[in-house]
């Protein structure tokens, strides 16, 4: 399979790349903000528009970016929330939907979420929220592709490589360790299923 | 309790005002876009503002306004996404973020989700993630609210009284009286919960 990896230099996409590229099986082309074989800003139409020209048919897209708003509820603003929107959740969605028409018949997009939907955390409340649109987009998109498209997302844990960044977060968290986040994200695109929500290490 | 009602022209929203009206405990300021006894654009910071800082101190808020895009995935555009956001989740949490600051100790936010997001329907991949979102945020916004202020959503089915206009998108279903959705909205606001999203006819 041809697979596109959208975050291949981050502590969820470089693993998730390494997995898929392991045995040879794939073709497997990293894409990041500023390295990787390709360069794309997914806040932005006419960037995703370009990558996806520019590499021509695939079968299997991973999204693996995008950042989440942390900050207290009562010191939130409309604006902040919004930010965090455009750079999670939106961002993540337009890799899928600009993607999509890319794809090969029966290709597959995965897409990631993260824990603090099902386990709250301070100041989480944009991060459920980001999280929660795309799993809900997850599911209801499922039923609509045609052509056998399908889509599922990974939602992983506090990674053990992020915990001197988020660990803060995340108190009394075990952590998972990002290979095993990995090999999620081959389940999802060397598997049949559309619609799911796998969880790792949660 | 003085609540403030946002959307109290709507499907919902009217029943929910009329409810929470009926036995004389509270007083309820019916909100819309154009009617009621004032009038908000809840996709602007400023009209968002200007609402509370006339009303002032309230003890709940409910919002039961902002739509949904019904389109096909495979047709749907980033941009066509965006302005779903726009609209009804970032529209709902915008609401909750100004309107925190003007609730009294113990106050209470009520939010509006759909059954979309629990059982996807055909060109729902935007109403699910909206939907879903802003469930995501209830839940962690729950857990990060001081002064005792708690939030909920309501996921209705579809409405009886809506079967005209979304029948269409719902086949096979019972539908539900809005009567039967205001009573959710009234256990939020009278209850003790927080962090819950009160389902009904799902």
């Amino acid at each position: 399979m041809k697979i596109v990896v959208i975050g291949a230099g981050g502590d969820v996409g470089r693993p998730v790349a390494d997995e898929l590229g392991r045995d040879g099986k794939h073709e497997v082309i990293r894409v990041g903000r500023t390295r990787g074989d390709h360069q794309v800003d997914i806040t932005r139409d006419d960037s995703v528009s370009a990558l996806f020209e520019q590499i021509g048919p695939i079968d299997a897209i991973v999204a693996a970016a995008g950042n989440v708003i942390l900050a207290p509820v009562e010191k939130m603003t409309a604006a902040d929330f919004h930010r965090g929107l455009q750079d999670k959740l939106l961002s993540q969605v337009r890799v899928a939907l600009i993607g999509q028409h890319y794809l090969s018949d029966g290709g597959s997009i995965t897409l990631t979420s993260g824990i603090a939907v099902d386990d709250p955390i301070a100041q989480g409340s944009h991060a459920a929220a980001s999280n929660a649109g795309i799993e809900g987009f997850v599911r209801a998109a499922a039923c609509d592709f045609r052509r056998g498209i399908r889509i599922n997302a990974v939602s992983p844990t506090m990674l053990l490589e992020s915990m001197n960044r988020f660990g803060r977060f995340f108190p009394g968290y075990e952590g998972v360790p990002a290979t095993r986040v990995a090999m999620a994200y081959r389940r999802s695109v060397e598997g049949v299923h559309s619609g799911r929500v796998y969880r790792v290490g949660h």
